[in-house]
């Protein structure tokens, strides 16, 4: 039986407040798409707002690669606020006065759901690699379990923003008839070459730091920070549009009046990047960042189709709303307006916008006025169906 | 006096054949940007085609990051192909029958001229970081000088991409009368934020490597190639473009029926990025990719005339071919169309070409049928004045 718990939060750090979120331990196993099985596994989540009686008004909020359980408010590890603030709140587009917001951790992850960092129960020892890999249709089978324990047969809306947008899309497929709506943002039905190309260079970077130990860093005591540092640090480069990083920093020197002819940071951009690099390093586990960042490689929603990706629409009635933004240059509307055709084509009611935005692919998570209406006018509609 | 010589080439690689190429050892100093002076220096360079008795049919062929003085024919080192042999040789756009191409190593490069990784006569040890930080404009003084041994008064055209268009650029501020024309291709007057934002996570990924050894890798007999690897991998990503990224690998597995959920090079897009890693790292030294960066960090060719682009141009009437393609991202059209802008302001007759290419940066070194002909016209036409 599933158990209701408190979630344990990562290694090295600990939330200042034991009490804050919650978790459920399932001792059922869950099989994954590579054929391994978690004989047993943690599923950590938050909630904003309160559940009808109807049960009718849960919206899931799916995190993005660095994200967590922790959308909203101040967040118990880090101190700061949460990922998605300006979204998820009273008053707020995903109106947590109206709505039920879920948010989990995905398996794989540090932030108290069952990932690389916890123990084995085979060894006793940290799975670190022995961790299997997981997949989107893995972490979204472990929310459904989730949903089960928490007594929710259908979603109102399952919603999230790049990562998040590719488990809104596996929710369609996976549980059909489980979701009413759907809101994908700034996301991709497939993990491109490119996208796949800056993943692995981040992965290299943690592999090849002498801390990362084959990935048994956590029992010799240390952790491969530059290396994770090195792949944030690519990981932000990639988020910003070249507009945003030339309007935000172009070429101003940091803290200094002329260029020092040396190798630290004289450009505040180059102090922006350290700055990224080395606060994510101090709230994520480095193999949970291998981990995730394979899962969404693998992500290729049509590839079980045939390469259809109507198929996938195809067992689902849910309203689709699907957003991109035209500086976008990792996940582009290109990608995304092919999920909006496809869900269409499939027979599904779709509204497609791209939003025009300078701040590339960090703008769904920023003050977008034009995706907030859309967001609430959407939900409010779905909601009065 | 400066006296010819045998290049010497780079550690820990030697040419085959050592009488491959050229060198002047210079024993009058060098000032550089910095303040710093080199006390003596060394440009190895190599030559295709005749100079004819006007000496007026020299063209200054200035290479990118990673390239060095083998543009065409056999490179000594690699055995393989120079790095535009489709744009320079006979019969091609830069056509060795009719003009006499030079092409230089630059200093603080690692495949002949004076870098890193040469000896300090003030210390008996190699450089490493106490290698003072050169400069474009550095590297262009350095040309300078080559070209009064070589008694070339004036340049036929001056041309190069990316950080060649760079030097190009700066041939024209720095030498306004030893130039009649130039051709500066997918380049900019200044690194933009994102493309300092590249290089720094490229230097950061060198610096990490534990067998960097603050830079004095060469005396312990180790080199941080994985560092190294890593921001070559980088480079690659952004020199193409997400359309021949997907039309090259798309999702493509390597050699493989099924994705094996592991952390190996599952995509074919990942086995690419790791051979460029590893082949680079055989002939480039780590310590040159920290200084080539930075100089391309630092190029701002407007900031010594209080940022106006024009004045750059003033004293110059040399003619301008500028390229851009439209697949660039890093080197946008929108970068090229500035330095055309400003140089037809000032003055200069300029003609703008924005070539169609799916090809991202890399397309000045690809098979580009209209940049060949306008380079071939554009150059046929300045040796006719």
């Amino acid at each position: 039986m599933p158990e209701f718990a408190q979630p344990q939060f990562p290694r090295p750090l600990q939330a200042p407040d034991a009490s804050c979120g919650h978790a459920v331990r399932f001792s059922e196993p869950l099989a994954l798409d590579s054929g391994h099985t978690l004989d047993g596994f943690t599923i950590a989540y938050q909630t904003y707002g309160a559940l009808n009686r109807a049960r009718s008004n849960a919206v899931l909020v799916c995190h993005a690669l660095s994200g967590d359980q922790f959308a909203a408010g101040v967040h118990p590890v880090t101190g700061r606020v949460g990922w998605w603030p300006l979204v998820v709140g009273s008053g707020r587009p995903i109106d947590t006065g109206k709505y039920f917001v879920i948010c989990t951790n995905v398996i794989g992850g540090c932030m108290g759901s069952t990932g690389p960092a916890d123990i084995n129960p085979a060894t006793g020892r940290p799975f670190a690699l022995d961790f299997p890999v997981v997949t989107i249709r893995d972490m979204v089978r472990a929310q459904g379990r989730l949903l089960d324990v928490l007594k929710i047969e259908r979603l109102l809306c399952v919603t999230g923003g790049s990562m998040g947008g590719m488990q809104a899309l596996q929710w369609l497929a996976s549980y059909p008839e489980r979701v009413r709506s759907a809101m994908p943002l700034a996301t991709s039905a497939r993990h491109t070459a490119q996208n796949i190309a800056l993943h692995e260079v981040g992965r290299q970077a943690i592999m090849a730091d002498p801390d990362w130990r084959g990935g048994r860093y956590q029992e010799q005591g240390v952790s491969p920070k530059r290396g994770l540092a090195i792949a944030r640090m690519m990981g932000h480069i990639s988020y910003l549009s070249e507009t945003a990083l030339a309007q935000k920093f172009g070429r101003a020197l940091q803290e200094r009046e002329a260029v020092s002819y040396g190798f630290g940071p004289d450009f505040q951009v180059e102090s922006y990047l350290h700055h990224q690099g080395s606060s994510f390093v101090e709230r994520f586990d480095p193999n949970s960042y291998l981990y995730i960042t394979r899962a969404m490689d693998y992500f290729d929603l049509a590839a079980e189709y045939g390469g259809d990706l109507r198929v996938p629409f195809d067992k689902t009635r849910a309203r689709l709303l699907c957003v991109s933004f035209t500086s976008d240059w990792l996940f582009p509307t290109s990608e995304n307006r092919v999920i909006a055709e496809a869900a269409a084509a499939a027979g599904c009611p779709v509204e497609f916008r791209e939003i025009e935005s300078k701040r590339g692919h960090d703008a769904f998570l920023l003050e977008e006025p034009e995706l907030f209406a859309a967001v609430s006018r959407f939900l409010d509609s779905v909601a009065a169906e």
